[in-house]
């Protein structure tokens, strides 16, 4: 079949949106009319070339919601008019990870993933016979697109595409660090570090799950306003703050209970570790950093309890966790729509990768 | 009255053995008969000057076990005839960090503790008027010693004082790693850097508790033997090893699912955290780093699952677990007696520090 789709032909160009070939599903595959899609920083980071696993050409987009039109033999779990949000990190629920109990990194399909190909090691993307890349096992920036069915959540049908691509990344990466990675109880005081999406979405589980205080830390002052309609309690703009470790400390009588990085800065990444509390502080990082910059610190930091983590999509099961982040958006738990800043049609995507790298921090959505 | 003790006057100077003053037991205090006492790496640390917070003239030792023979006003839970094992770490089960339920640090005395005094702020030892300095709230290098109540663990009275002495500190800071800290559980594989006694101590921890493969790591091929009697089930010495890492997550199908660092050196920390699994791994580490050491990583070890803990004192609540496992060693769940290399008198205590200084693995039992 033929589907209209936004080709990144190479690191910094701009997208072009051309009408490629897109073979059926195979084995264990299903085929998906994507109806909106999110544009996240990591396509950007991607498409800037700062991504050292980038592969061109490629169609990129992980933060989708469609309906699937066809599936592939053996596929069980999903039929035609199903809707479905995408999965970067899929949930086989049978290898080592899955059955682990203890990791929502599914490893089944990742090496064929990392490369661009769907798990048979093909493309179903080409245009003029050349194959084009898959991208994190996705591809949501094409019309329609094929995926495994490992890596397509089922969701409730009166689910709003436009708003619940979100979850299939930003709102997962943020609420889900806080509920399925470090589990933060009620009572808890929380300090959030960058206050974009992510931090938004990590002060948004933070409150649903009833932490005391929620304490935003960022250097740009506007972004207060919305942060505190979200749940955040203090904020600290470091660029007034002498000492901002110090800070937190003092503010939490002892240091936070849990911090989170939503940044990718290493020197912030170990404020957030030495702002958390003796004997049980625990810091979860989010943001990734660029390649090869390396976190430190003392180990006395550790060996006096606190803990250093990390957190991937959220720590999220994808097809188990996913409908349920949905329902709560459904139920009114959590706000996505004043999160996103931008809609547009397909045709006009390069604007919101202009934006970006303006520097503008923008959650685009894409209808088609 | 008085005491014989050995007194540490300045740093790197022999201990002298001096008949030494000691206020009887005030508010809160007991006074203890100590019988036998270990001599610990961390005793020598302070002894050699090296020990940032060291203070000098002091009583040392922290590894004791001995008989109440008098306590104070207010004492409630300790009387004449109690046999008991002094704690570095308190359980005073009322600050904030003994309710929280997620440390065992105890910060009720610290203050003054950190400072060789008594919860008063003054030292019961003194020599010709002048006043020596308590240690780590224990000074078990006196015969007999002051020590708050909640600085004492109250154990089995037919216990050998010449070998529980080790549960004070080293046996307790090993097993209790694995068991209060990890938790590590039944069929998990293990990675135990550094096999001195702390090292050998994890072993038989990860043994109680099932382990499947617990692999040591040393530069010292005559640790070896000792080390598989303690369950040890595989070696690796780095000297023949091309990369430790990969050795390790070869062995283990994926990388470790515990890992411990029993030496204190921030390069092998950061090859503890990186040998673990990716998902799950967990790397504690144990090891006292140099005073401004750090560790580093690249965040991605942390943001694809792995996680950077601390164990102090083995996670264990002194009061509440230390009896606990001189139950074990009584029966025979545990091994004390042949990690105990030296017996002496406390005339001889030089003797244990000159073989430390001569980089001897020594775990020498001080008796009175």
């Amino acid at each position: 079949m033929k589907t209209k789709a936004a080709v990144a032909w190479k690191s910094g160009a701009p997208l072009t949106i051309e009408t490629v070939d897109l073979e059926g599903p195979k084995f264990g595959e299903v085929l998906v009319e994507i109806k909106a899609t999110g544009i996240c920083h990591t396509d950007y980071y991607t498409l800037s070339g700062a991504d050292p696993e980038g592969i061109f050409p490629a169609i990129l987009g992980h933060e989708g919601a469609g309906i699937v039109v066809d599936v592939g033999p053996g596929v069980t779990t999903l039929k035609k008019g199903d809707h479905v949000i995408p999965l970067y990190t899929p949930e086989c629920r049978q290898c080592k990870f899955c059955l682990s109990r203890k990791t929502n990194l599914c490893q089944l399909i990742r090496g064929t993933q990392g490369k661009g190909l769907m798990p048979d090691a093909t493309s179903r993307f080409s245009l003029d016979g050349q194959p084009i890349f898959h991208y994190m096992g996705t591809s949501t920036f094409s019309n329609y697109t094929v995926a495994p069915e490992i890596s397509l959540a089922k969701i409730r049908e009166d689910a709003p595409f436009d708003k619940v691509c979100y979850i299939g990344c930003g709102v997962t990466t943020g609420i889900g660090a806080v509920i399925f990675t470090a589990k933060v109880e009620a009572g808890a005081n929380v300090v959030v570090f960058g206050l974009g999406g992510i931090g938004l979405n990590v002060i948004q589980g933070a409150k649903m799950v009833g932490a005391d205080k929620i304490i935003g830390v960022d250097l740009n002052p506007e972004r207060e306003a919305m942060a505190r309609q979200f749940g955040m309690t203090h904020f600290i703009n470091p660029k007034n703050t002498e000492n901002v470790v110090d800070a937190i400390v003092q503010l939490t009588d002892g240091g936070a209970d849990y911090s989170f990085e939503c940044i990718g800065n290493t020197k912030v990444m170990r404020q957030a570790l030495e702002c958390t509390h003796k004997g049980w502080g625990r810091s979860i990082i989010i943001g990734v950093a660029e390649a090869g910059a390396e976190i430190s610190t003392r180990p006395f930091q550790l060996v006096t309890g606190r803990k250093w983590e990390g957190s991937a999509f959220g720590g999220a099961r994808g097809r188990t966790d996913v409908p349920k982040i949905v329902d709560w958006y459904m139920e009114g738990k959590i706000n996505i729509d004043d999160l996103i800043t931008h809609t547009m049609p397909l045709e006009d995507i390069n604007k919101g990768f202009d934006l970006m790298k303006a520097g503008e921090s923008i959650r685009g959505v894409v209808l088609y």
